[in-house]
């Protein structure tokens, strides 16, 4: 049932874990909330202005991942000797991060 | 129930929104998804793929709204000899977007 | 001497002008800046604020285009019954904008 | 005449800035370029096609830097025990980057 050699893992804290969800499901509610103005025909404009708050809570979990990313799997890698690989890793992301 | 001098509304197709309300349900879907990725510790490079992957959907959906507003609400109020106020809204939800 | 079917004028102001350009030079100003710090072997994080200091000068640049561009040539456009192409060519510009 | 305690330094090799000085002399042509465009009054949009892809071309010279960075310096910071200090800047620097 589970493909361990595909899927790779991070141990994090109760508390990280606890922080991002309830981030995330504030999140879910503000995608959620968009659904009704777009069935309330509310105005364009006020839509837009919610989905710019979005991307920007989205961001900000994105960034939290990331700081955590580098300071953990990347230093730890880095003094493992498997450095070169997690800082390619980590400039794809950033790449894609910072385009989407 | 209705303060009408403060919420602003734009009339949509039915099409229209079944479409958006599609697109929204599925990206509240990946965000749940995201929840339980970090629930079960996954690797922190496969969740931000996902979350690049939510704020492409979450533009595109903004673009489509702003593609819409831009083609119905601004050249309506440009051809009424609104336009300038419309433009100075569109810019600003342009630089909100850019940034976001 | 003029390919004038295949390059396309707007008229600006020499207002306008002298404005756009005096900020393009100090750009230009602060790219030579980013090659003598190269040259000089300065730290790359010093370098890399340059840099996001260039980009958030050239967007501001770009804004300010794109708004007279609205104002002027699409609201002209929509004014003349050819509204439709002019938004799409402004949704094309502002995709390739927030994505650069 | 050198304020050498604030001023930082990295080493780059004679290939590496010949390199990057190269692209760097490109952009500077290219910000010269839209200068040029605006004295003809060339149309907005041929303008803001330029300024996306010098955004582009300035952003390829700052991943380039980045990766640099993170391969050198700050591989070099955690192998030293200084990987705090130095990852928390390649963040301030991320998130800099991915809002210019």
């Amino acid at each position: 049932m589970n493909k361990s050699e595909e899927i790779k893992f991070t141990h994090r804290s109760d508390k990280d874990k606890k922080q991002l969800i309830t981030r995330l499901k504030r999140i879910e509610g503000q995608v959620r909330g968009i659904q009704n103005m777009i069935e309330d025909d509310r105005y364009c404009v006020d839509i837009l202005t919610q989905i710019s708050a979005i991307n920007a809570a989205m961001n900000n979990v994105g960034l939290n991942l990331l700081e955590k990313h580098a300071r953990h799997c990347v230093s730890d890698a880095i003094q493992d000797g498997n450095g070169d690989e997690a800082i390619e890793e980590l400039m794809d992301v950033f790449k894609r991060f910072s385009k989407s």
